[in-house]
């Protein structure tokens, strides 16, 4: 097979946690693409040089090289227009975008001081002196004192969902009767979480859960199974 | 003309801040369509009871009763195919009742405390005990006291809209190329606040803000003459 992507693993090479690769692996799943993943760590540049730039995820689908989630949505949503849609037309990719950066700003802001710990835990030992310090730079203080407070901190989280809530109470999927691109960024961000951590984000009663729950057993349960937590 | 709409106004009958309402005027004129605009006041209940409930938009299109200014918008979207889509295709329809939800629950919840003793301001005399009854239960404190520190808070609400500047600083409208519901959602918003309020909710070279002055002209420039400030 010619199409592989680069993407992000654990100290387990089969953990793999990175929000934006499972933005695109949902992607290729939901064009039904196959798709052979490399795992990756943080600090091997040298293995993506090629692509131009130092982050995963990285699409080399036969002679393109294709860098950046939304870049690679874009271009499996151009390049293979005959296969299920990933936006449901003009009006659906705009808005896309703007789901995009709501998860970017809004729900990984949020999720990060739940989380960042967690992440260095399972990150390959080589990666974890990197880790640490750009996200304690980053954050502006240790990975321990940035989740001391997670139990109380979580309500915060679960308040910026509150317009996925409500949207998920008048139909089942982001974009509609059936899932598509918006809501695998929001499901990639819940991967990143189920992946390293079994803290507990959302009540099972949400109907943010009831959905995450649902979108677990895409593709012959291709979320769900992946090395994790049953958080 | 059969086509009227029953709209939110403040003691000058040609003030009109419902958000709600903006949206239900400025979906009308994407499609197109002519509408006389009726002032309505918060405890003329009366005057919409026919409605079967008490709240504003109402639209009544022949002899089509709607209300909800999303109910409204799909409305007129299904009743009026042939008319420039507000929406964009059905994967755009879904994304948009998010964008909705977060209008309503983020961008509302972080402006009220800036504005609502304005609101109350500017409001129909008969209306006002009703308002801050009504809103000082919800918000649990004096109308005053909710907007004594606002220009601290107002970093808050700027904050909230970080996910629509990083989707500006891509596309000019949130629906794209051109304008359409989602935009007419947030502009909503924006509206509410203009026609109330001098408060300077944006800095001038705030992405957010460059795309309300585009918004503006919209329509022959039908939201930026309306009765309110140049905040």
């Amino acid at each position: 097979m010619s199409r592989k992507l680069y993407d992000l693993a654990g100290a387990d090479p089969e953990r793999r946690f990175s929000p934006y690769c499972w933005r695109a692996k949902l992607a290729l799943a939901h064009k039904g693409l196959d798709v052979d993943t490399v795992p990756w760590r943080f600090t091997e540049k040298d293995a993506i040089a090629f692509s131009g730039q130092a982050r995963v995820p990285v699409l080399v689908d036969g002679d393109n090289v294709v860098f950046d989630s939304w870049t690679i949505a874009n271009y499996l949503e151009d390049t293979y227009p005959d296969r299920p849609s990933l936006f449901g037309g003009a009006g659906g990719r705009a808005l896309a975008r703007f789901v995009n950066n709501w998860v970017d700003v809004a729900v990984h802001g949020a999720m990060i001081r739940l989380l960042v710990l967690d992440i260095h835990d399972h990150a390959h030992n080589k990666d974890r002196g990197y880790f640490r310090e750009s996200r304690e730079k980053r954050l502006g203080m240790r990975l321990e004192d940035a989740v001391a407070d997670r139990d109380q901190r979580v309500a915060t989280f679960r308040q910026v969902l509150e317009p996925m809530r409500q949207t998920l109470k008048a139909q089942p999927y982001l974009c509609g009767d059936a899932p598509a691109y918006a809501d695998y960024i929001v499901l990639g961000a819940f991967q990143w979480a189920r992946c390293i951590s079994a803290f507990r984000l959302i009540e099972a009663d949400d109907p943010v859960a009831l959905w995450r729950t649902r979108m677990l057993q895409l593709f012959g349960g291709m979320p769900g199974n992946a090395v994790g937590y049953a958080a």
